[in-house]
């Protein structure tokens, strides 16, 4: 039993049309128009391969199809919301190949006695709504559901009234419902696969991940007749917290990483002094105790730049995800597809976030990376060989037939 | 003679309401409806008193009051645009009591041999279209009249396009004519006339002033699963050209500013390495030659900050104004009439720049200072008292009075 490589390339190709780039990439970001567009677009293929489609009250999407006995599902999936020009890899991916698994399925009329089914998750990105995996974090009992109803984008638009309007705001409760297993299948996003010249990644769970905001409340005023004695210059405090963030990795080292990704100034005209500057400061590590470190180090580093500009001064530390450990079954059930198939694989730990991180919470859960050209995400320049992503669908099809019992 | 305080206190109030913010600011930024609505305000307050109205081709509104002889006239002047989130007093001011002046001698029935006048230009601040002041450097000559149409600001927009949207694309040529002087008044916009304790400011003239653009190409990527070692950060390059401005400014010192007042990040998401991000640089002192030594050294800045995180640097010194001194005919025409009036006052440089820079290069030309409380300015705190204001129109009415032949 192998997936059609050619009919999922063709998926590949048609869902990528919209929100494409002209550079290539994918500008498909959350319950935008073209949201909805590609969500109609897999509603209509999952329909057409005789799925049984719900929508929760996140807007996330389940397509079933049905075992041979009442016990619960085997879900795979991903999502389909991309960052600003971004590429074509990164959550659609996952979505198509899960499709791909399930008309496999349907080729072969296979049976299995659990269902199989796949989940398209909302705004996993957290570029327009933060935080991101807002939806499977709301599944899992993480983050109450009216708390992600009012998260805002940049333009004051409430997630709740965008759900509505892209109508993908359904009525099936967004709660923990009994599953036999969870498998995501992602691009790697870093360079090590590449580097070992291997195919198939066997996630063994993810990173810890702490999300922090800083604001500095400066005074704005011209930048002509006002001296240099009397500034309070938001944007240099801010200035010295990117740096100071930088440093901070040079001192926990290892494979703790840290980025300020996110700086907005206010007014952002040539002329006057910025009187507010926020920024958004991303640190993620393998060990818990890193971040415990890392994140003392960053109040310290806000504080002596507010004093140093005599600028105030606010930080959040407003999300945190901890260190996941995927489930030995199916991270087993992964290693033996990927023996039968007889391709090269190895373990790995995956530093991006994963709407997985939170299903793991639900289900016993695991993930397939396949390999990123120079490592490179979040880009237009995002990049998979066929041959790859052939060889990652069929590890998650392996997978999850032996989890389903095929 | 003097100005009626009362009927300019009115017009302060009914011109300050058309984009006033909800905290008492002013956003009514260049050729946005806002401005439109206030330069339809300005026209309709010119006409009533019986001033003949005509737009330039950079809609440049110009309203003039005949003399007895067919002779240059006076012009007054200042701009009716505000920064996002600036102040009442900025550009307002000047506009409104150049009508004041205009009003009193009517209400006198003063005959002057000159025709007496007043401007509005378009664009003063810079904060929509780059660079600032760009009416009146058409007019001088000293902007291509092509090139200022086809500014666009952050949405792509064209100024030329603009101009015709809200009405006020004239069709009076835009390029020097016969003037037997300028004269301008505006609020300080630093801290000096107000420590003092000086209600009247004679400017000398405006200091020399350059405007530098940044843009830093790094590699954007995922920040989860990117290993520091393999980073080209363009903010964390950026960050390093805020700090390298201000130590710019501490090894020049003196009345030498240094501004970073623009950043943009992209993408600008918590989870992304910034791939690209531009920024501005804002450089003044009195003395050309200490311009000079900043630009190499911001130079050598921008190159150390690119080698280091193995990004690439474009910089562009893209607009400069040399120091302007202004005309002892008009400089001395103010200081008589601030000793007619009795009324403190001191001889002071401008930090800001002003279309009266522009302007001096086709006519004598000056300006009047009041003071700004706290030396704010584009900011809605920016404030002056009515008793400044008064004393400043009232000085402007006797020197335009004198230069006009009265």
């Amino acid at each position: 039993m192998r997936i059609d490589r050619a009919r999922l390339a063709e998926s590949m190709e048609a869902l990528g049309k919209i929100g494409e780039t002209p550079r290539g990439g994918l500008s498909r970001v959350a319950l935008t128009d073209d949201d909805r567009r590609g969500r109609d677009l897999l509603v209509r293929w999952m329909k057409e391969a005789g799925l049984a489609v719900t929508i929760d009250q996140m807007g996330n999407i389940f397509a079933v199809r049905s075992g041979t006995e009442a016990r619960p599902p085997v879900f795979m999936g991903s999502h389909a919301d991309s960052v600003p020009s971004g590429g074509k890899y990164d959550g659609q991916l996952g979505v198509l190949c899960a499709l791909e698994v399930l008309r496999t399925l349907n080729d072969g009329r296979t049976p299995t006695r659990h269902p199989v089914g796949m989940i398209v998750f909302t705004n996993e990105e957290g570029a327009r709504f933060q935080p991101a995996m807002i939806a499977s974090g709301v599944m899992a009992g993480k983050i109450p559901l009216e708390d992600a109803y009012n998260a805002r984008d940049r333009d004051g638009l409430r997630l709740g009234d965008e759900l509505a309007r892209i109508g993908y705001l359904g009525s099936e409760p967004c709660v923990p419902r009994p599953m036999r297993a969870y498998l995501e299948l992602h691009i790697e996003q870093g360079p090590i696969l590449e580097e070992e010249r291997i195919p198939l990644g066997i996630v063994e769970g993810i990173v810890a991940i702490s999300w922090s905001r800083v604001t500095f409340h400066g005074v704005q005023d011209h930048a002509g007749p006002t001296p240099m004695r009397v500034r309070h210059d938001a944007l240099v405090a801010a200035a010295e917290v990117v740096a100071g963030v930088r440093a901070i990795s040079r001192k926990i080292r290892g494979n703790f990483v840290a980025t300020v990704g996110r700086l907005d100034v206010t007014p952002n005209i040539p002329n006057a002094i910025p009187g507010r500057v926020g920024l958004s400061v991303d640190l993620r590590d393998p060990q818990e105790a890193n971040l415990d470190r890392a994140l003392p180090m960053l109040d310290q580093v806000v504080r002596a730049a507010a004093k140093r500009e005599g600028v105030r001064a606010e930080i959040e530390h407003y999300w945190r995800v901890p260190r996941t450990p995927f489930h030995p079954d199916v991270v087993g059930a992964i290693e033996e597809a990927a023996a039968t198939l007889g391709c090269g694989h190895r373990r790995i730990l995956s530093g991006a976030g994963h709407d997985a991180q939170y299903m793991a919470a639900i289900c016993p859960t695991g993930m397939i990376f396949v390999p990123s050209r120079g490592g490179r995400s979040h880009c237009e320049e995002e990049w998979t060989s066929l041959d790859d992503i052939e060889h990652g669908a069929n590890a998650l099809l392996l997978a999850c037939a032996r989890l389903a019992g095929a």
